[in-house]
């Protein structure tokens, strides 16, 4: 029997994917798809995937959302946080905002630009990163999935900070990640036109990004103290991907290949490279895959190179991972099939 | 001694290159530039040239336009169809849109959706195609600066129309274009963004684009009989540049090659490449050329491809070229500096 | 129980992703890879599909291929030419190149730069274009699938020059299409550099192109009568992706639409467009599926424009859906699941 | 009177530039230019300038340049390396290969893989970096032109180095950095082509690259201290242009935007932008500025951020300011009128 599943926001660039995800996933039925601004308009002529659903408005998809297994969250995060306490009472609820990340109640102004309200579900919120929380996602009712730039980035710093490292990290980390386009969502604006973007580089929300704290919060837990991470997102002109180029200051004597050998053997989303070189958008873009390479180089200086299509591992993906967790399914489910789309 | 000039919409694509190339125009001063969304802003700022000039109002900057030697419009159809009558009376006009290039009034309701209501302007305007009709634009007082795509494909085509040709082109001429993005103006709307525009190619306006009209009228004329134009444009992921493939049946026994050499010859702005093949964006963007080069097959069967620039040949360039026609100028001042974008 | 199955030339794009379609494909079980340039690297590794196979040369791969269901040969034409005697007697043969595309012996020297010394098993071998010649597939033992630029023109050109039609074409069919470089393999080479290629445009092989046979033979035996074709391919700066955009005189009284619908109704990889200008690469890449779109003006005029993924519909996925009708299997097998890549 | 100057290896992308450049110097003449590859060819056809030179082998360039006032070698490490001592006891050398950059002769195997000879050249060379050493520049024979990283990065960073500092950097300088691909020079090479550059990006020579020991004796000069840089460059899919993300821990308490206007605020090749964020490539690609944005965050984090054209400010451009400041002329001649490329 097929697990009844709900997408409100589905028509943005992470709900078309979850969309696809979904409609590939052998233990799912989508149900439901909202989106206000395609509301009435076929899913199938939208995404060419095969189904008869219509889009329908929030408030309709909220309604039937509550009788599905899972209903997933695709929407801004103050939509998100508002749509979160109407729905979690019912049903299990995967929110891809960031609505639901941090603990902290007062970095919400400071980086999402509005007065968290929901201190209790914040609390109950468990952070869905599978490869650092598998066993609290298990059947876990409420999911916040990880930032885009901050899965990459945590994948590619923790086993430097865990427990198995012998010596921490030494003053800052230092992360400059580059996106793809469609990590800010659709644009209807002069500055994300192809004019604009073509040919162009250049840094944003230069040490002001809200995935800093998400990082943070994180890799403090996994450390047991502190970790000060200095984060420079760039946007680069290509659609999809992200890479995340890590710096850290290394002084431990455990084998560094070691260390992420033993942290990421077993990991069915997670390959790791020979060194920082060989670690590339094109390996990864298309699919659910983290790969990461490392290199040290004298004095400690350490680089850790992160690559996950922000779509899949960095959204709709993970998700779909996190479902399969909250479910009991395989964790690979309708996931094991994706293709890098480089040919 | 400098001429004055002022630029009216001069924040658009080719404003801006009007901008830049007038800035290093030896026999010209730029004293105005208008632009209603970014008044009051610095024109070296936006642009990168050495002026203190900054935008002002359409209305300002009309007032002293008229005291110009020449007033250059990068305004829309719309727009110019009302800021000729306007200035002309005062000073030399030369206007980038399409609202002075038609001679038959009836054809601008259907190709730019207003009605035109300056016949006796119409008739004095000059068709400001230098290759094809120089005389004409000396001392003339009206320019109508030709459109883009309609630039690439009559100096493609004249040859073959014109009194050298022993028989003229049987059938329908079939014109495939292609333009850079640039070509449609700044835009602000997700389906121009970067994430939609790269990797893909699509035609526009299949049969109905308005520079159809504009290529008839002048082939008509070379040809002095009807030329009639199957136009279908296509919209390509590069920021600059349109390649224009053009299908004739040509039947004559004269040398094609030939009649080209005869043609554009002496041209500064016209370079012959030795076959279709041998044309490319590269070649020309960032520069006034039109390159042109011809393959002739079995039966008639002949393909003329030309490519330029089309803000530069396609806009201010070419404008550029009619002020100086206009003045008594050296044609070439202003423009023979300029160098191939490629590296 | 799964087909067992053997692919020769698994190296190039057409190659890897015939061996990515054949990895996801239910009801086959890729057996053998070849590839000289990779011999002995793990498929896995190069490709991201599951499997324990290492390249093998071709001479190994021939021996094994022998005792599979069918062998893909994703080889050169001159490579093909030899190999498909070899492999014939033995067991169904897919051939990806040209080298048993045309019945005309004499047009290999000219378009292949070859003599063609296999006169009977050229005419054993079935053109594999499904939508045209399903029933001449199913049970084939020698198929040639078609180029890619072949599968766009005749697919968009098919309804117009059958038997429903009550007016054929007059003259010359004109198609201009454009593809990106992938169609092209892999290349080392200067110009094929991402310098030179990005923000460029270029005609190539103009009225010399070996496509050009493939779709007149075809067509021809559509019409019963001779049918002309102008064609002029372009090269884009995209990765994967065809456009044709095919003109012609259309004077029949029949509605087009109803035309396509016809004969397109019911086949799973044609989606029809609402007219020329609704078909654009981003709706195919990553699919199987060619997407048409009319647009008819005055006089006759008719723009007929096709997309296909040129690596999927246009090489790989074409050769999955011909090894479906050879075995027997549904057509849609292994690809029924293929998602655009367009975000 | 104009100066009579050569380039040997006028075919890389750095030569193409520096031939353009100078045929547009009002006080240059070009009369030799080199090129084994082109030999025989026409210099104008090649590069769209108007100059009736072809190009020759070096040998008969070194022949020919020892009677100019100034040669400027844009071959690689190791050829330059034997041509200057073969040209610097006749005339002035500019030479824009890494060569003589380095103080330090045992850095040159480890770093550009052959042993240096010429220790008394290498004393003589004079670093060109004119922002940071114009003094030195003035009237020196022997110029070693800096690298295009090297250049954006210590003009980044100097200002947080010199003497106008009040508290030095602690610890390491990180500096992530981006090229387009013609920093690279022309590839024939399939890694090069533009299906796998397209739509990727991937760091390279990571902690090896060959500009991190020139950035550093400059920055140690500057400093009068060591400075330690950690350097990672990155592979962009865009044609020109270099981006530099540098990371410094500021404690010091004077005001870092009065640094750098202190430090730049007459030069007319540095634009100094309102922070980190308001640097991109469009900026600078086609001119020889150096834009520079610096935010500051919390505890000291300071970010700076440099943009060049990589193949202008970073190569033949800064080469013709070089040639100006050491034949006495107008440091902004033949490069006051370049204009951004972006529309």
């Amino acid at each position: 029997m097929q697990a009844r599943v709900a997408v409100i926001g589905a028509s943005g660039y992470s709900g078309v994917e979850l969309t696809k995800l979904l409609a590939g996933h052998p233990s799912v039925e989508l149900v439901v798809a909202s989106s206000d601004r395609w509301v009435g308009e076929s899913v199938a002529a939208r995404t060419g995937v095969k189904t008869a659903l219509r889009y329908v408005t929030v408030e309709a998809a909220v309604e039937q959302a509550r009788q599905c297994e899972v209903v997933l969250l695709a929407t801004p995060a103050e939509a998100s946080h508002e749509l979160v306490p109407a729905l979690a009472e019912h049903t299990r609820v995967i929110d891809l905002s960031g609505a639901y990340r941090l603990k902290n109640l007062s970095q919400y102004e400071r980086y999402y630009g509005f007065t968290h309200r929901h201190v209790e579900l914040l609390k109950r919120a468990v952070y869905g990163l599978p490869e650092l929380y598998r066993e609290r996602i298990h059947g876990a009712r409420l999911v916040a999935n990880p930032g885009c730039y901050a899965t990459a980035i945590q994948l590619a710093l923790a086993p430097l900070v865990g427990k198995a490292v012998d010596a921490p990290p030494e003053g800052r980390i230092i992360v400059d990640a580059m996106s793809g386009v469609t990590g800010a969502g659709r644009k209807a604006a002069e500055e994300w036109s192809f004019a604009e973007i073509a040919g162009d580089v250049r840094a944003y929300r230069v040490l002001r990004h809200q995935h800093e704290p998400e990082i943070e919060q994180s890799l403090d837990e996994l450390a047991g103290r502190a970790i000060d991470i200095t984060f420079v997102p760039h946007l680069l002109p290509v659609q999809r991907g992200i890479l995340a180029t890590c710096h850290v200051q290394y002084l431990g004597t455990r084998d560094v290949a070691g260390l992420y050998e033993q942290a990421y053997g077993g990991e069915p989303f997670v390959a790791l490279a020979k060194s920082a070189e060989h670690v590339k958008l094109h390996d990864v873009v298309g699919t659910n895959t983290c790969r990461i390479g490392v290199t040290v180089g004298d004095g400690g200086a350490l680089v850790a190179i992160a690559a996950i299509d922000n779509l899949v591992k960095g959204a709709a993906g993970q998700a779909v991972q996190n479902l399969n967790l909250m479910l009991g399914l395989d964790e690979q489910a309708g996931l094991a099939g994706l293709r890098s789309f480089h040919p």
